[in-house]
């Protein structure tokens, strides 16, 4: 028997309860270990009440910190503060942890993971990236004898509905509004759609597979520049865009970015649509595989949370959070093809401007096309060879310095996966 | 510090041999653990030799089994017997064991688990389906919260390259040709083509996934009367052939069928090519989710093998297997569309014929096609709306005794999963 401790009765914590009590029988019988929910938190009473869970509730989350029976603090509150203050008490005061935080992961994970391992706690955090897709657990155990090599996930639903919904034919701004009307996307969208919920999520997921405290920032571009010209172009040429985060480790230096990206139509991520996550990794052993699935929402959050708890219960959670500092490779050297969409007014001369300034930093073009498509704007679209993102950076700043162009140039970066 | 002893020094034992040596530092550090090779054993000493460790073999397994140090053993050598007489023994001397054997999981898994249980040992094996896939843990670790209730599988990796190559425009003959070149496909390649391996971890799957007690036979058709023109009429349809494994639990029954299945080209599965495998799960809370990856092969393999070590060495790993009676599904009353191809000699009357025998078999005709590609046999393809088994088999068995049927008719069941 288990006790554990709540906090949280929000989208996930509501669906934790429910699995808990429906699913009671079943997970007894397939662990042979009982779970019972001693004592739940959040600072609005009514939602406990609304669970029918009044008689176990408390405003204050230290009555279960305090709580000799309760074995482990499951939070599922979210965000930094308070869930970082109460994660680490929780940790002081003996407890195992559960959490769904991506944040507080992502930003605070060292710190976490040694207070973990100072006081002899298991820290759980599968839901944090990816919903109910079991990656923490491929990574850290299934795979726990490879080296991961690369990652490419679609870790952020919203943007991938967008993406998909724009390759169907609508507009961002039409997809924006019907993935916020769905739910999927909230009123500021601006943490997914600026990629900063993948940046997160690709901060946990890397520094698992490659055993690597990360506290830089990472590149993240976000898709609001995109357009569905650029998806049509995309799809012409055989590829498919995708907010992707990427990470590699090339000779223990560690690359992570995340962008938009065009990958070949022909790739497993690129059949990814709408709201699902899929992680795709690659190892020196296991070749190649991919987890996919529901990247966010109650009951498949709280499944695998449950699944953290019952790890915990059965006392095979890991314990272990061996990491080394690594070097994370200075962005400006990355190497890839490039598509570039200038928007420039049609005047003559304008392509040999930019070709020039492609030249001059050592750009090399692979292709070219310019069709008709507004009134007065023509797009040009480019691809590049290889080249070097600083070059490119450089390059595009000088493009977008131009007089003909109206507005700043879009880039999205190519990888052959 | 685990000591193991590991019988079988084939193509996976000689991964583990390798993993193990080269990755020793890699898993200490992420486990806090060390695992050592005490012990290995197996008919052929040359193999020991080549692989450098002579020093430790031993041609008895009797000698890993006596050796106290040892805790694990691994069985790698595949079949009923000896492993089944092994694995049994290995239990019986209070030793762990990891194993990489689907024949004897999927028929000897409930003797296999009793006596871990009474014995207080573990038995692992996330290697029997799906190579590299992590779906054991997935099913009975992240998702144990849940009711998984459909599972669809591509777990045979030879049929999945035939049929992708069928469908790039190779006949059956060249395509398993070049699946036995490239060393997918067994000289007698019958084990895969006609679908038994896919049913034997069809089995694993399902009775982990339902908790069931599987003993009967199950529905299993191969790939071998499936060619071009089928590929071909599916593609035009919208289909893409698959062998799928397919597992349902429907009011407490369960429904078991491997056998070449039409499915949407647009359905994740379609888009798994070549040798992968993958593992679409359907359940109660986390919707649906697929896992994906090499089904077979030496590193692949080996590598979830050692992390099946790892997790008995950090002691994460499951000791229990609840499991109950569970009634399986008649295959006759079962429903679903078909697709029709008997291949009959092109005279008046015979679409007639066939129909006549449909409508007294109560099976309603959705749609048909006849095209001409030989010379004397005109292929008629049928799509039926929802049939039952029983009724269709009958009425197939009197669609092969017409005398214008030149060879039995290929029947494709659609699953628009």
């Amino acid at each position: 028997m288990t006790k554990i401790g709540l906090i949280g009765l929000g989208t996930i914590g509501s669906g934790v309860v429910k699995i808990l009590k429906e699913n009671k029988t079943l997970i007894t019988a397939r662990t042979g270990t009982t779970i019972e929910l001693k004592r739940v938190c959040d600072l609005d009473e009514k939602r406990a009440e609304m669970l029918g869970i009044r008689g176990i509730y408390s405003q204050n989350y230290k009555d279960l910190l305090n709580d000799p029976d309760i074995s482990t603090i499951v939070e599922v509150i979210g965000g930094y503060e308070p869930a970082r203050t109460i994660i680490i008490e929780a940790i002081r005061a003996k407890k195992n942890v559960v959490t769904a935080n991506k944040a507080v992961i992502a930003k605070h994970g060292e710190e976490i993971f040694k207070a973990a391992e100072d006081n002899n706690v298991s820290i759980m955090f599968e839901a944090a990236v990816g919903g109910c897709i079991p990656i923490i657990k491929a990574i850290r155990e299934s795979f726990a004898a490879d080296k991961i090599n690369r990652i490419y996930g679609i870790l952020n639903g919203t943007t991938n509905y967008i993406l998909t919904k724009m390759e169907e034919g609508l507009s961002y701004d039409q997809a924006l509004k019907q993935a916020q009307e769905l739910g999927f996307a909230e009123a500021n969208p601006s943490f997914d759609v600026d990629g900063l919920d993948s940046a997160q999520k690709l901060k946990i997921l890397s520094s698992l597979a490659f055993n690597a405290k990360i506290k830089d920032d990472i590149l993240t571009w976000g898709i609001t520049k995109i357009n569905k010209s650029d998806i049509k172009y995309a799809k012409d040429l055989g590829y498919t865009i995708k907010l992707l985060a990427i990470a590699k480790e090339i000779d223990d230096e560690i690359e992570l970015r995340v962008h938009p990206t065009m990958i070949p139509q022909t790739h497993e991520l690129a059949n990814i649509k709408n709201e699902s996550n899929a992680i795709y990794l690659v190892g020196n052993n296991i070749d190649k595989a991919m987890l996919y699935g529901k990247g966010a929402g109650s009951m498949p959050t709280a499944t695998v949370v449950v699944g953290d708890i019952i790890d915990i219960a059965k006392s095979s959670s890991i314990t272990n959070y061996y990491s080394e500092e690594k070097k994370l490779k200075d962005i400006n050297t990355i190497t890839c093809r490039y598509y570039l969409r200038p928007n420039v007014l049609d005047k003559p001369g304008v392509f040999a401007m930019i070709a020039d300034i492609l030249g001059k930093n050592n750009i090399s073009i692979s292709g070219v096309s310019q069709k008709e498509l507004g009134k007065d704007i023509v797009p040009i679209t480019i691809i590049t060879h290889n080249v070097r993102e600083s070059d490119m950076m450089q390059a595009v700043d000088q493009i977008n310095k131009l007089d003909v162009v109206k507005s700043k140039t879009v880039v999205i970066r190519i990888e052959d996966i």
